[in-house]
Formats: structure tokens, sequence, C-alpha cells
């Protein structure tokens, strides 16, 4: 049993007993971890065919021992351990949350969320599914919004390959429902107190493909797609918790597992506002790694101010209002949805790519984040946005050159201006609503002008500093260096059309 | 003394009286205007060269007479009268606000209003202010926002040719003090008793010659770009007061005068909003003709609910509120200030053409309206949203076309989407944020997709009636009738760029 695991990668325990009744329900599974005076306690789970696990994600090097409990005696008792070795060149660990603005990985590098939606590609088949991986190992994303349940709307109207839950549907779904959020019965087909390991195990192997390209899974736990389909957006209140615990037994080893626990958390009336509050700290109290948590809004926020929200997912369209939320919530800002590239029939995934990778920059510039999507009519309804695929849009071009300069930034990233005065001293047409701002310190800005098209830019700079200043043609990709004596007084001449960013950066 | 007027021009009297004292604040002047039991009672003015004058806007044809009273013998008990006649073809009377949404002339004729701003166009000398009247013949504004009092600011360091009150100044400005809106001393070269009647003359000529061209004259009463170079925003309370009575009685009769009671109101500090209040009162308290009164903010609204408030006169960035502020605020809401098209180095004036026009159709698509300026460099600051001169850039040829295509929808104009839940049911792929919806019933829609770009647009029309649909390129303004069935439900095909609108229309 004694093996070697890297740091941040997963330990898996597997045990086999015959357990009477119902095992989801009637065995209880737990594993301390234990190295030196630590003990980690994690929850295992039944994965079928008289098969335990429990998953353990060492963050120390050296060995570390384990012991089983349970009320199953087979299961009770065991003993074992692992020697917990140094991580591989792309294993950073989870993405934490450092400061008021930034996220970075444990081990100390950057992390940026550049992030994507393919809210259901992992319950499309394997052709489909394989075809979306290998479209993100080429694509400029390192976060995807996906869900655990199967998803009904427009363009959304297949069957998943499998269920959470054991049964099989046996009524008909009648379409007119579709958009229906207060849809009240329930379907009778499944027992929920018996979930479908495979459902959970096709998940689970999804996420660790994406943790191989490095990217997070942004897992959405709850959503409104259901409109009576399956009764998914509906569970009664125990079998939430159960589902809720299921889901951080199987997945809170994956170290690229975020919470998100719902999409449109406020279009779910059946959950309470107290039914979110205790979700949140239910997995709280259960995720031994403290994986980061959000709930993503349609029109009203949940309160991200609340001590168990790790950062603010949000869904809006205006992007200056971020400095805003930054103030407001003292942490850091995703907005996972602002609109996507598209030419479908609704607002929110027709909008040109000029204008989505506009709003990227407008986010990213003040030290917040801004997540793609992407909706163009499709012959058989593949859509990216929900099922994966290929990306025809031109904006993921655009966002990889973004995030290569954001990540050429200084660590943590950028702040918005409002955090140093300094700053604002240096810029001396004093920027306000529509110009975004972002800097590092006084030496290092970025200046993005959006639907702007200055003639000149004039900066006040410290005299004894030397900076480098390059134009950044932000929807063409060229970094162009601006012939400007950059000291003191300067005045840089811009090109006088839209989508324009200016970098200040010192060098000496 | 009696001669024909046309209705909603004005009648003046002139009388001579060698008063003694200070004509400006001892001798009160005030003429009564009778048609059979009506009485209409008007402020005189003192002109200086021992004029009094009285001035008189008729609205109902027919024979008026008058009578003087005055604390001053020869001004009192002096009798006359004229006759009013039919107004000519472009004099529709003042404008009113005839629902909570729209505008119309007094005689019923529909009024749009189509603004643009040159704060001081009326203060740069006749050889500029001649060449903006020239522009304005050929350009497609209907409302002009502009200031009584000079204006100190970036690009706009000229003294004015004169002086609203007796006096020159004596003090040298502090170009330090640009943009110090708490500068506290009030320059003592003015006698504030005593107005220039040549200042207010020539603001009235220009006024007259707006009037000429049908162009309404949204008139700044008080604004917060001084900084310590005249004191004009900061006088006291009985100045103010003598003031705004003056204003009304030399300009009221003028049937194109809006009462603008501030630019930027929330940027003045010597201003409390009980003061505010006050001016408003005032004003409608000696303004026979109520006349359209508002108060334009910079960040924090002034309470367009308050009853003496006729429209909303805001400045924000996001036409997509227009919906809701007409919803609170239940009157015409007019977008004065959402950026400006330009390159200088401040954001509100550097927008493109594009992103303006954009803004005017996201606003005039919802019976709103937005405001147009200009504020590209200029060699001698010439720039149109301060001094006026040419217009160099390319919004206003595409305002003009909106303006053609606004004025040709059913009066009374259009209504936001939420107004008429049968015509949100036509609309088979739900709009919301982002995508402009107006409309007049069910017979006129107008739909506006800013930067996004749908292939198609879906609607379910009545079977019973038929309907012209219309795409339109808003940017490149051509209109072409699209290729549909238009009965029932209607696919249309959409260009699949951005600025594009669709017009339905019912024709029979």
């Amino acid at each position: 049993m004694r093996g070697n695991i890297e740091k941040w990668d997963y330990f898996e325990l597997t045990l086999r007993a015959e357990a009477a009744g119902n095992p989801f329900v009637d065995v209880d599974f737990a594993v301390t971890f234990s190295m030196g005076h630590r003990r980690v306690v994690v929850d295992g789970f039944y994965d079928g065919d008289s098969c335990f696990l429990a998953r353990f994600m060492p963050d120390v090097k050296g060995d570390w021992q384990f012991v089983t409990t349970s009320n199953e005696p087979e299961l009770d008792g065991i003993t074992g351990g692992f020697t917990c070795v140094a991580p591989s060149a792309d294993n950073h660990g989870p993405v934490r949350v450092i400061d008021p603005y930034h996220f970075a990985y444990e081990d100390g590098t950057a992390y940026h969320p550049v992030g994507t939606t393919c809210y259901v590609w992992n319950l499309q088949g394997d052709a489909l599914e394989e075809e979306t991986l290998e479209t993100l190992a080429s694509a400029p994303f390192n976060k995807m919004r996906m869900c655990v349940f199967p998803k009904r709307y427009s363009y959304n109207a297949n069957e998943p390959p499998s269920y959470p839950f054991e049964g099989e549907p046996t009524h008909t779904w009648d379409p007119s429902q579709l958009g229906n959020r207060y849809y009240t019965d329930i379907p009778d087909c499944w027992d929920f107190t018996r979930f479908n390991p495979a459902y959970f195990r096709h998940l689970e192997q999804r996420i660790l493909e994406l943790r191989a390209l490095n990217i997070e899974a942004d897992l959405i736990i709850f959503h409104p797609y259901d409109c009576g389909a399956w009764g998914f957006d509906k569970m009664p209140a125990e079998v939430n918790d159960r589902y809720l615990k299921y889901l951080v037994a199987r997945l809170a080893a994956f170290r690229n597992i975020w919470w998100s626990f719902a999409n449109e958390f406020d279009l779910m009336p059946a959950h309470s506002l107290a039914d979110w509050d205790h979700y949140f700290k239910l997995v709280q109290q259960h995720d031994p790694y403290n994986h980061l948590r959000s709930n993503h809004n349609a029109r009203t926020f949940y309160d991200h101010g609340k001590p168990w929200v790790t950062h603010c997912s949000i869904q809006r369209h205006d992007m200056t209002q971020i400095p805003r939320w930054q103030k407001e919530y003292q942490k850091p800002v995703i907005v996972d949805e602002c609109g996507y590239e598209g030419d479908i029939g609704r607002a929110f995934g027709s909008f040109t790519a000029e204008e989505l990778v506009a709003r990227h920059w407008q986010g990213f510039g003040t030290g917040g984040y801004v997540g793609h999507g992407e909706c163009y009519e499709h012959d058989e309804d593949i859509l990216w946005w929900s099922k994966g695929g290929q990306l025809y849009g031109d904006s993921p071009v655009r966002l990889a050159f973004l995030r290569e300069i954001i990540e050429a930034a200084p660590p943590p990233g950028l702040f918005p201006l409002s955090t140093n005065r300094a700053v604002r001293d240096m810029l001396l047409d004093r920027p306000y609503n529509g110009i975004t701002v972002g800097h590092n310190g006084e030496d290092y800005l970025l200046i993005y002008y959006w639907t702007h098209q200055l003639k000149f830019l004039r900066l006040a700079l410290p005299a004894n500093k030397t900076y480098r200043i390059d134009i950044i043609d932000t929807w063409n990709m060229t970094i162009t260096e601006a012939d400007a004596s950059a000291s003191d007084l300067v005045m840089i001449e811009l090109p006088r059309r839209p989508y324009i960013a200016v970098r200040v950066e010192r060098v000496e």
C-alpha cells in the first residue's frame, strides 16, 4: 500500500466490503491521514460494486500514515501510508486567494483566471468530449465552468449518456416547459438514496483531464436549467446534503476543483438564501482543503461579503463596476458571464468578438477577471458555451494575447487605480469612468482605452526612474514601443483608434 | 403701440424713465396682459440707458391689452395692446412634456430632442459665433445646451468679451486653480447689484438665432467651471435670486427657452440641495409660461421626482438604464451627457463616433433621448463641446439618420418594452439587457442590436395584420426591406454585424 504520491496529487485508498443495506446511506466511512502532529480527516464514499474509496491530497512532502474508521467492521481500523514527493513541473497546487484582488497557486506561482464556460461538455459522449479537450489543449483558458447535472435549455434538447442517481427517466418531457423555472413536479423515477457511481467516475475523468491541461474546474453544483426534465433543481433537502457530501468526498482531493454552488442561484425558487448559506457551510466543513467557493448570480448578487465566500462570481455586463465590487467585498472579482461571443438570437450569446475582448481588457485592466463563452449557431446545436466542441470565434486568440500581457505584469497582478493616489497623480489628464487604469505600484501601469480614441496621453513620471512605454493594439495584437523620452513629463502620441492600451513599465 | 405679434412670438414694451437710485434693485416694474377674463402678469426689467422693458409671449390669437404697475410713477399705469395672429409655418410654440416619456410642441407637433452641447459658444466673439450658427444650420440638432456664465476649464483659458455684472476683473487668475471647485474667494471687482445689460442682450440675440433655426436653448443657469476666475459659481444668495428673476424677466418670452438649473450641480459646493429646490420654485413662480425645468448631475442625481422638475437631465454612460429611470421618475429622460465623440485626453471627450451613435440608438430605441458633443483636439482650442465652430466628427450625419427614423415613427414616439406585454411575447428569442427594444403598441417595433451580431430574428406577429420589416444599418445608414413573409411566425435573416436595427411596421 505504500507508494509515492506527488504533493497536491491524490492518494486513493480502495477497500472492499459487502455491507448490508444501502451502502450510500448506511455506511459511515472516513480516513484520518497524519504526519507528525498533523491529522486530516477525509470522508470516504461508496463507489458501487462493494468498493469503498477515500482520496487524500497531501500538501507536505514526507511520510503520511492513515487509519480508517467506519460503522462497517470490514472498513474500520485499516492502516497504511504513503510517501509524498516533490510535485512535477506543472503541478503548482490548488488555487488560493492571496489578497483582496488576486489568486495564486499554493506554491506561490501567479494564477490569473482566464476562464471559459462549456456548461455540460462532460455529458455529450466521448467523441465530442475528446474534441473539446483537444480544443482546450491549444486554447488560452485556465478555468472551465461546468455543471455536475445535465442541462435542458434552448440548444440543449439532448439527454445525457447517464444519470447521477439510480433510475431511468420514465416520463416524457414536455417541451412547453422550456424556461419554466417554477415547474413543480419532481419525477419519481429516481432512487435519490443511490448515486450512480459511473456518472461520477466519468465526471472525475473529465476533471482530471482538465487538471492535466492546467485548467481549473469551476464546478457548478446546482443550476436552474432543468425545466421539469429531471427535477435535479428541486430535490429534497436531505438529498441535496447527501449529494454535497458525496461530491466533496469524491472530488475534493483533485487540486483543480472550485466549488461554484450555482449558476444563476437566484433563478432557483426551490432554494432559499438560508439554503445557500447552509450548502456553503456544509462544504466548508467537509472539504479538508478549503477549495475556492462562490455563488454565481443572474440578477441579484449572493452576498459575496459572507465569510464562507472566497471570491465574487458575477454575471453583469458593465465591467466598469468591477472596482466598486472589489472595494465593497474586498475579495477577488471574476465576472464569469459578461456576455458571450456569438450570433444566436439572445442578447447574452450574440456579442461581437470586439465587444467581448474589450470587456475582458476592461476587467483585467483593474485587477479583475472576466470569462469567455461562445454561442455561434451550429447545424447540430453544438455551441461551445454549453457543449464544447470547436471554437469558431475571433476572441480566443486575443484572450491568449491578453493573458500573456497580464502574466508578464509583476506579481501579484494589477490593482485598481483607487488604491494608489501617486499613480493617479501621474495621469495628467484625469481618467474616470470608461478609461481603465490598473497599476502595480508606481513602476507598472496599464491603461486601456476601450472605445476611446485618444490623440495623446500625458504622464508625469518620477524623474529619478526610467520607463519603457508600450502602445498595445489589443485587437490587432501588436506591441509598439512609444517614441517618448520616458522620464518626467511624457507626451505620448496614440493611434487615435479604439481598443488601444498603454503599458508603462520601469526599466531602471 | 398696437401691432401684430404672431402666437408664441413675443411682444416687447419699452418705456423710458429717469429713476432715482439703482434701477436694477430699486424699481419694481410689472405688466399685466389680459384677454377677456384671462390675466398674465410678467415681470419687466431694466435694460440700461433709462430703458425699462417687458416681454410677453401670447399663446392665444386675438386682441391682448396690457397695463403696467410700478413704484416708479413714470412706469405706472401705462396701457396699450396688440393683436396676436396665427403663427408662421416653423413656429410650433414652446416644447411641453406630453406623457411620462415624450415631448411635443405646444401646437401638438412631435418634438424629439436631438441635442448637442456647446457650453459657451455664445461668449467667443462674433466671428466664431456666426460660424457656429452656420454649422448648426445644416446639423441635425434641435436642442443646444449652453451657459449664461463664462467657463474656465481645460481648453477654456479665454476671457469672455464682456461680463454679466458691472465691473472688470482686476485680479490675475491663478492657473493652478483649474479644476478647484472649492476655491473660496469671491472677487470684489463686481457690482453684483448691477447687471450688464449688453451681456444679456448678446445672449438673447444668440438664443433668438437658435430659435430661428428651430433649436431649443437648454440654458444652463449655474455651472461649476469657474475655479476662482470670476466667482459666479458662489455668489451671495440674494444675488442668485436677483439673477434668476432677471433671467426670467428677460428670457421667458422666448418660446425656445428651457431652464437647466445647473450643469453638474453636485460639483457646486456653494449651493445646497435646499438652494436648488428654492431656485426651481422661484423660477416656477415667476415664469408665466411654465418652460421646461431640469437639473443636470455629475455623479449624484438631483431627485427628478420632485414636482417642479419636468424631465430628467442626466449624465451617465450606460444607456441600458434609461428604462429604469423612466419607470422610477415617470418623466421623459434625456441623457444630455453620455460621453462625446473626440480624441482629447479625457474619458468624457474621446469616444469613437461608433460608440456615441450606438449610445444614441440605445437611448432613443426605448423612448429616451441622448445628447451629442464633440471634443477633437484643435490648434486654437476650438472644441465644439465648449466653443462651437465646426463639426469634424462622423456622428452628426448618423444622428441625422437616426432623427429621420425616430420622427417617422408614430406619435408620440417609442415606449420601452416593459410597457407592453404583448410586444414582449412577439419576440420569440427573449431579449434583455443589451438588446434595445422600443414599440408604439403592436403596430410598430424598433429593435436595436448595438454590438450584437445576430444571425436570425424570430417574431410571432399577429396573424390578422401585415407588416413591413426593415433592416437598418445604423452606421452605414441603409434601410433594406427584409425578405420575410411578414405575418404570423417570421424568421428574419440578419447581417451578422454590429450596429443593426430592425423596424417592424404594420402596413395593413
